[in-house]
């Protein structure tokens, strides 16, 4: 089966089930689940392993960033829940990866659910010419990914929840990526504006490195255009209405994604949450405009693909006409002249012109002149 | 006849008879009516058989759940409306099986009309494969259904309407489904939440239910879709356009219904009715993500038939490119040959090549070479 | 020249004639006027016959329905005007066929302007198979009417205005019909809610009879797309083409009609008129809901009518295929066979096998060699 | 070159110059001026021709009507700018001809910018069979205008300027049309509602006019549509793609112009300008909704120009059919037959046939049962 | 690789580097950077070229105007960003050239992005036919782009920031041009409007600059259209789908840059910024109708480029039409006549036809007739 169309069917909320049973729901096995934590203030960043989340200072001079990659230890996941005092409906949500891009405001906190979409091409990662200190680094298909891999390039997105209290962010990937690797790294470095300013400056942060990721995807997507676009005008592959519509589907599903999201961040910014500083939300205009912009380019990259049906059909015909004209030529240049020869084979007892010296040569010019006036027609006609 | 395809006359609101009246109306003939009485609360749940509605226990301190399933016994659901005190058009308005989704608010209750929808396949019930304690079965064709079941997956769509008093809820089901079962067993669990909150949780425990039976409903057609996709690709069947057709009208039919559950819902969540507590109004938009999430999944499934369509149109054309050029190939090696052939078989008297020792061998190699070019030629064209 | 396509020019406002002058526009030569006056109250209801309308009694006890079919006559549709006090623009408007649907509130009067349509069958009137006390009689081809019947349903559309005072209703069809016999029936029935209620609940009568209708319209274009269904998908009929472009043609026109018709309903509820009590406009929220269901209808009948025509451009692709199939497979048979039974026509003086005894036998067995392996070729393909 | 198509380069604001230069801006030469005063009030109208405006009357009790046709000379219209002391900007407006129709409000003057659409013929004015006292007459293409005639119905737009000010109207004609001569007679007329009112009744009336003409445009376009439809079906013609995309482009121009007019016809409503009394508003309702229906039937034509499109296609696709069944029937029938022939034409030493006495006869027989078998093959398969 | 197809990836805001970093982000290597300072006032204009901005003379009696082309010298810009105190943010959105157009209001100046865009036409300037004085020189391919040069015409963006302060405008375009070589000429004419009103009129005259130079990118592609036209309707050139598709593409270009622009100075228009005065709001007014003017003819070029699909495709079907008659009209001519030479080519012993002495001129005979036969049918059929 191929990726996005299956439907997530939600059934912690299925039919007989109560509401709120913490299950994961999702269309792949949970991957393993790997916390991390790290306390930052404008002067130290330390990365702690503690056994329980219990166990972080309860210092009030540093924030915290909880990163969560995986869901399939649902009581780790609980139990941060629990630290956070997080509502139950939020941790389902957590561990339902089928959410559409929302945020919703507690008294305590604010969720916000997100989309990672990452390009998957036969096993390799994409993205391999970024700059290394970017360290950025698509990784390919995770073993508990039971997706073939063929040529084509396999969209596959991944859930990010994260949750913005006033001393924090916990982020849930729902698997392990790099794509925070680089935020780590600056979290870490002292002039960062990410240890000057507060959690809600994190939680952009990351929000940025998502959209950012889009583009890769984006950029990833537009040389597959490309590379269509010749194997169509080249017309050589019969097969090439797949990876249309392959395209297509792509294209769709990235829509379903990136529509919500912009709706997700216009909220955010025009009703002003009380976790998000208005220092914050001028960054969150600028992720805003970014959507905007990748709103663009998928317009017209669905405009493209429609663009390459129409090349694919056109070329079809085009191929269908020069088969005919071939046909056409040979068969109308020699189907009179197998006529002419045919007339001279008949067995009459009298047919004069058989007994003349010069029959033959003279039926031979008359098979050439025959064929010779054809070719200047279909010169005329523009065939050849 | 097929199904979804029959239009809906409003028979009762015919011209000629008074609006009123109460008869059923509907494509089918209404089923036979059940009746099932709950009566439940914190602590305990009953079902109850009376012969009359007012036998029920006035007491104020259990809440009722009258279950009816099927319309045919239009003088029974005459007795429950006016155990319910319903108003004239809201009686009609249920005997109707061809209302849109809606709800409306009245002084003594709120009335909601949903749409169930389900698959029928070839005489099975589909969703085979749910967990047992799920206790889903989605049944098969009723006797009353005088629909022909064929391969194809059939919708069918039944109507729901429920009334929300301030003491219990009543649902009207259009017939016999076993949709409710998990919500009947759930409220003979003593934990269950049912039990504790009051009438406005279980009408929205009956929504929800109807809501995630949608998902089974969008896995089944999925599912077909990649079954279409398949066959498509393959290129072997010729009548799969009617499978497309079929499939986009079925997305058309669940549209529909669909959208304006989509609207009735908002509505519900914004115009806050009395009978409707805060707190179910959190559960309620919970519905309403879902419903946003099945409209996605449903424009993504529509896109997706118009792509099938445009991959159909495409492989009939590479059909006929493929057998125009095997009649092409053919033809033009085989029609100078024959000339060749044709031109020897002349009966001239004078044609010296045919006394040359080697004439024939002369001209089968004539022929043999124009054969070798001719197979160049379309080697060149990438036709062989 | 067929209905619907002639364009309306509204010649009373023409360039050069002042506006404000009485003459009937339309597509047709306007029907002869037939005037019937109704007087009734809660206890009688009585026809009258006068001369002239000002011989009505003034009675403010009984309400009036002046109920006026066919547009010929102006003098008398004047002087009913004169007997209304309507405006010299409302006059203009009830003669002139070509109106949207709309509403206008007068000082005196409410105007509304509705079309009426039927379908219209090859000189017989649909809906025969309606209940006989529905004393519905889609009457068929009017003489003045001076359309070609053919087998396709025609539509035609009729206009309606009703003038509503406080006093009674005026009603001015554009053709005799029989749409309103039920009207005239119930309001003879001693319990008919019409009876009991002011003029305003005999215009939501009026308004309902014509919306049911719409109901049958749509019920036997529904019948007629299955039949093109069938017609199409057995590919027989090269003319279906013609069938779909009409059908969309009747699709766009009913919707011209009742697109409008939703936004004057809407609007008469929106705007409470005077002359409509709140009681009648809950009826008008029931005629809303109705257009709202023919509205569905209506789209899901052109996501049908342009899913006919992929599939008849389909259908018409795989007949092609199928007949360059047949030419293929007979053409690459026997093109190599004559091509061997060539060679061995040719008069070569020295051709070995000419002189063998099993030659012919040989040549023949070789025919067929090459026909069973083109056989098998084309077995392989699936083409036979 | 043909009309519409031509980008408007609004050269008197083009890159270099200064906003404010006078110079004529339009996608033809202008036409030559003329200038016709029209004094008139409820007892008189006369027509004066002063050398220049100020030698108007400067009787307060009369209107005045300056109409100007032709924007070739500067002079003159500035000459009328100064005597109406128009704002600069918005005699560059006048002098634009490329202007989209809009209104503006000034303090001493109105500013209305419509467009006069006129389908020209073949050098003959449409129209012909309008009623003689109408006087239209829609005038052919005039000697400035460098367009070929063609069959096709060309679409000339002009543009029309009004001004309207306390004291009277001024209106601009881009050329010399008859389209007002109705007006001017009604002026002469005593009884003339426009000499009762005032000069907003007047512009009222001018835009009447050219609303009205859009309608004879428009029937003009149904025709052309019904003419396209008989040749589309015949299928005879095989340029017909471009008089479909003709039509479309026709289609669009038209929208282009009548869009925006209704915009500004609302606006004019809406806003409620000093110089426009209430009496003329209800009129303006009149023009208003005879633009909504010309956009019906305007919605209406782009339908049916896809739907002749899609014949079109499916006529060609039949006639395709049709070529490639007589070319099947055809050679199918002979190849066999021809094979038949080729074999006992072959030179064999012993083929013990061509000894038979009937052998003749019985390969003529075997050669007629062949061509009976495929004969009836194509009977069963309905192509012959 | 083409233009308008590489995606922004907007490296500055790139995971890992923190926003705020000043680098060049665009899809092209920045160009040089030239920088112009003019100062003028109404008596005079001169050019000044100081090492360093704060050398400007502080004069509060002139304002001034700093042209900047090419954004690679970064160093210098951010010194202008000083001088000017630009925000961190708006300088970064300087150096991203993939910026939608937008503006953005801080508290000391206005921000406004806009997309110059130009024709590139195989090395050659487009616009070379416009009048000498306006000084218009649309340049060629400067050697920073590395875009191959054919036949179609390339669209190249250039993006121009604005910065609008109380004492100055400051432009920053992507790389030279000479869009402004006009204003630069008007600035140093004494009565030039320019010079007597501030810089806001200045934006306003840079911005209209912008807008008007589409029209002459439109006039192009409107050529571009026709020509296109011509070589489809002649149907001589398969490579058509490739040029409609880049016409296509381009459309959807230019709809992406001036969708923006419009909602852009709309809401400079609403929002009325400090820095903006109200005449110059006036002026904006007509910048904003000529962006709906533009948006109209985007759109009419759209339904264009989508009919000319349809001209191409429908042309693709009757050439294969024609090619079929041509093969068919010949095949089915000689075939039956090469059947009848077949049948006298056999070799049966009794042939009584053989030895009659009119044999032979009897079979010419049959064939004769034979023809003329399927040239009558034929020329029924209209194929002749």
């Amino acid at each position: 089966m191929k990726p996005g169309r299956k439907i997530a069917v939600s059934e912690s909320s299925m039919t007989g089930l109560p509401p709120g049973t913490l299950i994961h729901v999702g269309d792949r096995d949970p991957a393993p689940t790997h916390v991390r934590y790290f306390e930052y203030n404008e002067n130290t960043t330390t990365e702690k392993s503690p056994a329980h989340p219990d166990e972080l200072s309860p210092d009030t001079d540093t924030y915290t960033w909880i990163k969560v990659s995986g869901l399939a230890d649902i009581e780790k996941i609980k139990q941060i829940g629990a630290f956070l005092s997080l509502h139950p409906l939020t941790l389902e949500d957590i561990l339902n990866t089928n959410q559409r891009p929302k945020y919703e405001e507690f008294d305590d906190y604010l969720y916000l659910v997100l989309k990672i979409i990452r390009v998957e091409n036969g096993g390799e990662a994409s993205g391999g010419g970024r700059r290394a200190d970017d360290n950025i680094d698509i990784p390919g298909i995770r073993p508990e990914n039971d997706r073939q891999s063929d040529d084509n390039c396999n969209l596959i997105s991944a859930q990010l929840s994260i949750i913005l209290t006033e001393r924090g962010v916990c982020s849930f990937e729902e698997n392990e990526s790099d794509i925070f690797n680089g935020v780590i790294k600056r979290l870490s470095d002292e002039k960062s504006r990410i240890r000057k300013r507060g959690p809600d400056y994190l939680m952009y942060v990351l929000t940025d490195c998502v959209v950012d990721n889009y583009f890769i995807v984006f950029e990833r997507i537009g040389e597959e255009i490309e590379d269509l676009e010749e194997v169509i005008i080249d017309g050589t592959d019969a097969d090439v209405m797949e990876d249309i519509y392959t395209l297509k589907r792509n294209l769709f599903d990235i829509r379903k994604r990136i529509w919500p999201l912009r709706e997700t961040i216009a909220g955010l910014i025009r009703n002003k949450p009380d976790f998000v500083s208005e220092q914050t939300e001028v960054f969150l205009n600028d992720v805003s405009d970014h959507l905007y912009q990748l709103n663009d380019i998928l317009e017209s990259y669905r405009e493209m693909s429609t663009g390459l049906y129409e090349i694919h059909l056109s070329t079809l015909s085009n191929r269908m006409n020069e088969v005919m004209k071939v046909l056409t030529i040979i068969a109308t240049i020699f189907i009179p002249l197998t006529f002419i020869a045919g007339i001279y084979g008949m067995n009459f007892a009298s047919m004069p012109e058989l007994q003349w010296d010069l029959g033959y040569p003279a039926a031979i010019l008359a098979m050439l002149v025959t064929a010779g006036i054809m070719l200047l027609y279909f010169r005329k006609k523009h065939w050849i």
